[in-house]
This record gives C-alpha cells, structure tokens and sequence, in this order.
C-alpha cells in the first residue's frame, strides 16, 4: 500500500468532495448513484470510499462542510450578507447545490432522530457565529439598543428560513434586494 | 330520491368538511383513510362522496376553504395578526391541521403543475388581500411612506414563510412575539 502524506489525503479529500457536492447538486441525493459520482468525482469507487465510508457519509460530509462554510461566512459578513448572496445567484449551479443539500437535512431533521442529534453541533455553531456578530455589531455601535441580541438574531433566522423556503419553492428571488434591505435596517440604529 | 334544500345541502357539505379537516389533521392526508373519514365525519362512504367526488376532492376542498378563511383574516386583521395566532396556538389541533393542509399543498405546487395551476387564484386572493390591507393601513397613515406597498407585502410574506417553515420544523414558537412585534413595527411610521 502506498505512503500519502497528510497533506495529499486531504487534497484529495477536499477533490472528492467538490466531485460529490456536483453530483448531488445536479441529481440530488437520491439520484447520485455511485456510477454518476464515480463520473464526477473522476475516481473509482473504491478511491472514493477509501476516504468515505459509503454514499451516505460521503453527502454528511458535504452537508458537514456546508455548515463549516455558512458558519464562517455568518462570522464574517453576517447573516443578512448570506441572503444576498442566495438571493442575487440563486439561480447558480453552486446556490442550487447547496440548496439541495440544505433541503435533504431539513428532511433528515424532520425523519432521523439520531441525525437530529448528531446535527445539533452544526446547528449550534451557525447560530452562535449569527449571535456573535450581532454582538460585535452592537458594541461598534451599528444596531439598535432597545431589543435583545437574541431578539434581532431570531428575528433574522425567521427572515433567512423564509428566503430558503421561496428558494426550495424554485420562486424568483431577483427583486429581492429592497426587502433584504428592509430585513438589514430592522436590526440598524435608526437615524 | 330525497329532494333536500340549498341550505341544507350547504350545511351538509360544510359537517363533511369540518370532519374531513379534523381527519386530515390527525392522520395527514396518506393516513386520512376513506374508513377514518367515514368515523370522523359519521356518515357513510355513500354520503360523503355524494357531495365530493372523491378523498382527492375532499382534501382540496378542506385546502381551499382554509385558503378562502386565510385571505379573509388577512383583509380583516392583516398577516402580521395571522403569524401572530399561528406562533401562539402552534400546539392546537385547528393550527397543526391547518399546517398539515398547507405542507400537502406546497408538496403538491412542487410536484403537480396542473394543480399549481388550478392553485395560482388561491395564491393570489391571499397576496392580493395582504397588499389591500397595507393600501388602507397607508391611506390611515400608520404605514412607513419612504417603500412601495410591494416591498412592504413581500417583507411581511418572507417572514410568513420563514414562520410557516418553523412551524413544519416543530420548532417551539412561544417567544416570538418580540420578534413578531420587530416585523411588525419595520412596516409602520416610525416615531
């Protein structure tokens, strides 16, 4: 069995997984057989599932990494920021992929205990990293006083869920702008 | 055969659709068998389906008379008053059948471009309602003047949809207020 250092393993991890992120995204969980991510991964699957262990944690993975993602975005540029992003290119192979993925773990959190569970992690750190820039937010004196942290983040989450619910309904998100605006402006300092 | 009276036709069908809606609600609409329907209604198969033609038909009736209430509260008391009653009785039999109406319909517009069709009047009565509401509440003077009516409604349906999506989820509603309170207030004059 060849040596592979650790830093060529996790390049071709990262491979694998932007070959599968694709492949969901095109024919979703369901229709990503192993064949079509052999395809699109451009490996055998045996190269494939020696780094995962079968199709199912090779789409947590994905999902995993997502969340990792969205977390670190929410960090940076908030979650009004997000929204744009998902507004403006909602129409993008990459929004439509992410999207997918986004819908088979509402599913999962709806259906698998266990999966609820285990995602809970995820779903902690999203909503942390949407708390802590809200704070940063206040201290450097952006928002507004008179509410709660946790107020202006629930309300952003109810704002967030709903562009993902028109987004999962395949509606026109393009004239969106002036609503996020109003959604941005809501958690401001007025005046 | 009988001849029975217009009024008592109407009285007749509205006792099916109040037994069909409670049975929808409990079992959801694959466990909404013709049996339950029978036992919740307390009339027979024969009776039934001589006013719908069948459970398909029944269903849509109980999903159009929930849509006809909707755009009537809306007109009346607006969607913010709507998310409100849905958020404080998100555990009542009435909210979880009427939830479990609207996801049976959303599944459907994804899936069934005939019905989406057919359910595009539906969806306008309620969008059209929202925005006549927001014209008179403008002409009161208790609307903000700097955003169109448009952005206004579409502000207030993103956060409906994002709370419809909560609710789905089983996410706990309870502390919504302030957060509703924050939608509500982003459309009015301020100060």
């Amino acid at each position: 069995m060849p040596r592979v250092s650790p830093e060529r393993l996790n390049s071709r991890r990262r491979e694998i997984l932007a070959g599968a992120r694709a492949c969901f995204a095109r024919h979703g969980y369901e229709g990503a057989t192993v064949r079509r991510l052999e395809e699109q991964i451009g490996l055998s699957r045996g190269a494939i599932f020696h780094h995962f262990r079968d199709k199912d944690s090779l789409f947590l993975a994905v999902a995993e990494d997502d969340a990792v993602q969205m977390a670190d975005t929410v960090a940076t540029h908030g979650l009004v920021q997000v929204m744009r992003d998902l507004a403006d290119e909602s129409n993008s192979p990459e929004i439509t992929g992410w999207l997918g993925s986004q819908l088979e773990v509402s599913r999962r959190l709806r259906t698998d205990e266990e999966f609820a569970r285990a995602w809970e992690d995820r779903k902690h750190a999203i909503a942390q990293a949407t708390r802590d820039r809200l704070t940063r937010q206040r201290e450097a004196g952006a928002l507004r006083t008179d509410l709660p942290i946790e107020v202006l983040a629930q309300f952003l989450e109810l704002a967030y869920e709903g562009l993902i619910t028109r987004l999962a309904m395949g509606a026109d998100t393009a004239d969106l702008t002036p609503v996020l605006d109003m959604v941005e402006s809501a958690v401001r300092r007025t005046g």
